[in-house]
Order: C-alpha cells, then structure tokens, then sequence
C-alpha cells in the first residue's frame, strides 16, 4: 500500500498508532529529502503531544539506526561492549570505565560525540591529549579493537544520519524534550555503533536536564527496554548530579583526574566508584558474569595498575603523547585564579549547571557548535560541599583570557550555595 | 523584550495562552519569511491539539489581516455588507442575495474566491458569463460600489498573505481542520475585505466538511464572537448540505438557475428561501433595522424585479454580456445524458459530496488550482428527494468530453440511493 507522510501525520495527531512501515516511511524519507522539513516538524510535535509506545519507539529507533551505516562487531560475538551518559559536569567515568573493562577482556569499541554547551564530550577531553587521533578509518578501529580491546573515536557523520537531522530539526521547533524523540536519538547512533552491550549512566539534579531521580529512573527503563527489543545486552544506572562528578571540571584537568584514578591516587572516591560500577556493568554483560563477580575483577585490574596499562596502549596506539601520565601534568591555560573561603561555614549547595556554564565561559565547552576549545580551561575544586574555614582555597580556575577569567569567578561565585 | 519562535512554540505546545505580541510576532515573522515552514508547522500543530481561546484567535484574526493590503470602505460607514458561505454544493446564494442586498440601499462590496474541490466558486459562477471582468482596480471597485451598490472581484494575492502561505502549509501537515485556524483563515480574510457587516452561511451535511448541525452551530458561534471582536457587525444562518441547494450544480447552470430566482420563475422555494434569508441579515444589519422588516424589504425588492434590475447592472458594469438574461439560455456543454428512473420508488437520499465529485469530474470544478474550469459542465437534478415514477428524468449530466460523461453517471448513480 502506497504511504503519504500526510495521514501519517494525521494519524498520529489523532493519537493512533504508527506501523513500523509507517515509521520507516518518515525516517527515510526525511533522511532521503523526500520529506520536507515541515511536515516532519509536524509529526515531532504530535509525536511530542500525543506520545509513542514501546513498540513504536523501538520501530523509530531502529529505522534511525539503518538511516546510515552500521559498525560490524560481529566478529566480537557478545563481547563488545558500550557505555553512554545522558551529559553530566565533569564526567570523566569513560576514561576510566573503559580501560578497567578493557583489562577485564572486555572489547570496547566506543563512538563518542563532542560535547555542546557545559563541557566538552568525552572526545573533547581525548583531544586535550596531544597527537591523540579521534579520526580512524572502520579498519584501523577494528583492528585497534581486535589487537587492542580497546578504541575510542568520534561518532562519523554517516553513522544515524536521520538522527543528525532530526536533532537539528527538533532543536529549532520546540519538540527537544520528548521522550520517545530523545531515547531514539540516543539508542539509534548505540545500536548503529555495534556493541553487543550497552550501559546507560542516567544523570539527574541540577547539572543534568532530567531534574528528579524518579525521571531518571523512568528514562532509563524504558532505553533498556529500547535496546533489548533492538537485540542487545542493555543496563543502566542512574546518578546524581547536584555536584561535578570529582573535583575537575575542563578537559585537560578531567584526564588528569581520570588517570589519578587509573593510578590509584584518587582523591575522589565518588568518582572511583562511579567508573568501577560502570566498568562491572560492561563486564557482566560481556562476560556473562554476576555483577559482583564483575566487580572484583573490575577492582583488581584498577588496583594492580591493568587499567592503566591499557589506558596507555590505548591511547598510544591512537597517537596520543602518553609522556603526560609520569608526572599526569597535562598542561592548563596560562592564567589563573584561586576562589578563597573568606569566612568559616559551610557549602550547603553547588548549582552544577551554573558551574558548566562557568567551565564553558572559561573555553573548556562550546556555546554553538562553530566554537573552539580551550583544553587547558576549566575549574579544579579542592572543596565540594561540607566545612570550609577562612582562607581554604575552595576552587582554581583556569583560563587564556583575562576578562573571562573574570567573569567566569563571578559565575561561580554565584554557584556556591554557603551556609553558617 | 524580545521573543524568539522557539519560546512561543513551546509556551503553546505547554497549553499556555499566547499573547497579542507573540502571536503577533509570529504571523508577521511567518509572512515575512523570517520564521521558517518548520517552525510554523509545530506551531500549527500545537495549536491543533492545544486550541487557541476565543481572545487568541481574534489576535491570529486580526494579525492575518493585517499582513496585507486592507479594502478600506469606511466612506460608506456601516452601509457595506459581505456574505460568506464555507462551501456547499449548489450553493449560488451569492448572485441572489447581493443584488437584493444591494436594491434594498446596502452596499455589496464583495470579494470572492475561485473554487478547488467540488464545484466552483463565486468568481468561477460570475466568470461563465462571457465578458464578466472579475480583476478591477481599487480604484474602479470603490467606484462601482459608489455608484451601483454593489461590485463582486476576485479576491486578489495581496489580501491576507499570510493565509495563503498558512493555508499552503496546514494543507500538507495535517493541520486544516483546526477550528482557530480555520476561523482565523476565513475571518482574517473578510476582515481585510473591509464590509462593515458580514453574514456567514455555515454549511453542514453531506456535502459539507462539518457533518452535523450541532458542529455547524458551534463554529457559526464562534466565527460571529469572533468578527465581532474585530468590530464588524455579525450574523450567521446554518443550513444542511445533505442534497445540492436548488437543481442546479456547475457554473453556467447554477448562473441560470439564480437569474430564474431573480425572474420569480424559481422552481425551488428552498433556494429563493434561503437566499431571501441571508439577504435580510445584510439588510439587517448594514440599515439597523429588525430582521423581520429586512425580509419585508428583501421580498419586495425581489418581487418587484428591482433585484434582477440591480443584478443585470452589475453584470453588465464589471463587462458581463447581459444578453442572455432575456431567454436565460446561458451556453451549456455540448454533449448531455439524461439519467432516467427505471422503476418507480423514492429518491430517499442523495450523496452531496458524491453529487459534487460527479459535477467536478464533468469539468464544473478544479482538482487542483491549475485545472482549467468548463463554465457549461455541470448537473441538472429534475428530481430531488421523493418519489418517482418509471421513466421520469431524473437528472441531466452536461460534459464538453464522452468519457468524462460516462464517468460521472457512473458516479451520479451510485449518490443518488432509491428506496421502493
């Protein structure tokens, strides 16, 4: 039977259910510019409006995902295995996450995106590293896996290229935060990178867009549901983000923070912690093992110095200059400011958000995607909620710019919630 | 402050009322190309599934009409009429009503549309008579109104752009039938067209695009609060599309058949009634008078002949040739088929749309906007709902093409459904 997007349009604003041959239909035909812009405007808003089942998101997503090309992990049977974050401040748990699970036999073929707005992505923060080459053709990334366990490249512009318009579309026409817009979004460009597993890290509270635990957990049930109806291994966790994760915020500074952990010279234990169960979620699946065996293993490759080493053939065997991990002195920007208590009291609160807003004034994030990264930019905190005295540095900023190191104090200023 | 699109879309999508500003902002944007298809697209269907309060949609009413060019008919004071009808089949009310309007001392100052779907409009009815000139300047327009009390033209591309462009979209995303913005679409319209009066004939039925009386009524109601919140002195009469208006449908058939009316030769009380009707509300309105004296002077103006006078005025000075008033013999399409009852039995209903379609295909209407009208096309019903006798003429069928002639028997007879 011949398709029109107009009654598939109607048929959803009247709140029916779409076939997958209907779902099909639009996602290749605005992917193929047989469909124009505005019509699919009109089906994102009634689909924002009137909702999707599972059936019908699973339909979406997995049409997005054959709207380009698709990583072949084959060859890897169950083994590979993925980790996404919905966004959160100083999130850094890949470069760690990602090593332990490689040392545990864990095949991590990671595609990764740059970030927009906050802080950089997790390709953002490799790129801090010189030489480090986010840029492989489908061969070398393969191979690097196969020899490796291990490789992390930038997300290509044919992998769910329906989803790359789609986003663009649904960012200028009010229809961002629907929930069966944003899981296909984020599971087509998972399922079309290949992993046999996939670990969600679902982030809530102040620095995150959902704001409630209970909104997370509900986002993260239904894209485990989403990708075990699209035929992978899928967990998810969620966490908090009323505060950065760790003490950094900026690209350069979270890989030294990253490989503080990797050395077992965390001063940040949340942060450990986080990577870990992240990690064990990825080998669990993997591996076909209990999650707590899985975290023993995780444990023991971190703690016997397995993780680093991976850590370092991996981003070697990508081009990145490893010299740094001796000293971890990954060079910040030039000019600096420390942030003083200058009375005893207590941080009740941080307003993360403001804090990424701070970190992304500095250059460590883009406003709009055209700009450039500082890599060196950010924000240390040598204090995080709890006591401080007169005197205590509680944060250092970094930047290249004198006058957004300027404002960029303020702003965090504004942030830090204090208390008697 | 400034407003942005992409707020306004999501404050509608959220089911808050937009203001004048905003929606303001929005049509001007719109028509001036510095708010894309897609945005108004999503806005349009937010507005679908949210509605628009009564006070909105004036704002979308009055902001339409202003992206255009505005009749101004001020010199005649509260003396200018319009009539409206939202499509039926049959329906040539307008070449009766105006000219008694217009003999009883109102003046008719009407735009009309060309019709696509069904049967022609107005402007297609007027254009079959050889010489009508339906394009007149502002200028002459005024002074025919000046000086006959009544002047019918084309509605031209100048009047409410932003309707045409709005109405282009809503019709390929799934968004015509929004009673906002179809009351908006057809108000922002007359408003521009600058009548002082303006009485709307909502057509229900099965001819119709709205099937019940109850819905006719609804939306009769709100066109009137509507145009009256826009100043302009309203009323409104809802009448049943569940046969053709009269025995005539396609254009030169349907001209004869008014100037019958105008003759006091009409073989179809229910046509002369309804015309009467909404001429007394013009007469009404525009001379503050009640409606019952209205009819009075209506009927009398009719009756005396001074309504065909004013009609053959008209005509004859926007360049029609009157000649054919005389014998009423207005050219028809060369070939013709009499459809002949078979048995005897009843007529127990007909098929308005059908009848339409039949009418359409015989060359009297548009498929789409480029198909070029045959003014003699058309259906002459001699039988309407009720009984017949074995070989009584039931219908004559008028074609310029064979094909097209067998065709729409075909689809005559099966509207046509006969009881014993």
């Amino acid at each position: 039977m011949q398709l029109y997007i107009k009654d598939i349009i109607a048929k959803k604003r009247d709140g029916y259910l779409l076939s997958d041959e209907e779902i099909r239909h639009f996602v290749n035909g605005y992917a193929g510019d047989s469909i124009t812009d505005y019509q699919a405007a009109a089906l994102c808003m009634a689909i924002y409006l009137r909702g999707m089942t599972q059936s019908e998101t699973v339909a979406l997503t997995q049409a997005i995902a054959d709207s380009g090309r698709q990583i072949d992990l084959t060859e890897f049977g169950t083994l590979t295995a993925d980790k996404h974050s919905t966004g959160g401040v100083g999130d850094k748990t890949t470069l760690v996450a990602s090593p332990i699970a490689a040392a545990c036999g864990v095949y991590v073929a990671k595609l990764a995106g740059r970030g927009l707005g906050h802080t950089g992505g997790t390709i953002d923060k490799l790129s801090a590293i010189p030489g480090y080459r986010a840029e492989l053709s489908g061969e070398e990334f393969r191979r690097l896996v196969r020899d490796n366990g291990i490789a992390v490249v930038a997300q290509s512009a044919d992998i769910a290229p329906a989803d790359r318009k789609l986003y663009a579309l649904r960012d200028v026409t009010g229809t961002v935060e629907s929930q069966p817009l944003i899981i296909s979004s984020v599971m087509s460009k998972k399922i079309a990178a290949g992993a046999a597993c996939i670990v969600l890290d679902v982030k809530f509270g102040s620095g995150a867009f959902i704001k409630s635990r209970e909104a997370a957990q509900e986002m993260a049930d239904a894209m485990v549901a989403i990708g075990r109806a699209c035929g992978r291994r899928m967990s998810a966790v969620v966490n908090s983000m009323d505060q950065p994760l760790g003490n950094a915020v900026g690209n350069a500074l979270e890989v030294r923070e990253a490989v503080d952990v990797l050395k077992n010279a965390c001063t940040t234990p949340c942060l450990r912690e986080q990577s870990l169960t992240l990690a064990a979620h990825m080998i669990s699946m993997a591996l076909d093992i209990s999650i707590d065996d899985a975290l023993t293993r995780g444990s023991a490759a971190l703690t016997s110095g397995a993780a680093l080493e991976k850590f370092r053939l991996w981003i070697s065997s990508q081009g990145g200059d490893v010299g740094f991990i001796r000293n971890n002195d990954l060079p910040l920007s030039p000019l600096s400011h420390d942030i003083v208590a200058d009375k005893c009291g207590e941080i009740v609160a941080m307003d993360t958000q403001k804090i990424g807003e701070a970190a992304c004034h500095l250059g460590a994030g883009r406003k709009v995607m055209t700009d450039t990264i500082d890599p060196g930019a950010g924000i240390y905190f040598h204090r995080k909620p709890g006591k401080v005295t007169t005197g205590d540095k509680v944060a250092t900023l970094y930047s290249s710019y004198a006058s957004k190191l300027e404002q960029a104090v303020e702003m965090l200023n504004s942030s830090l919630i204090f208390g008697e």
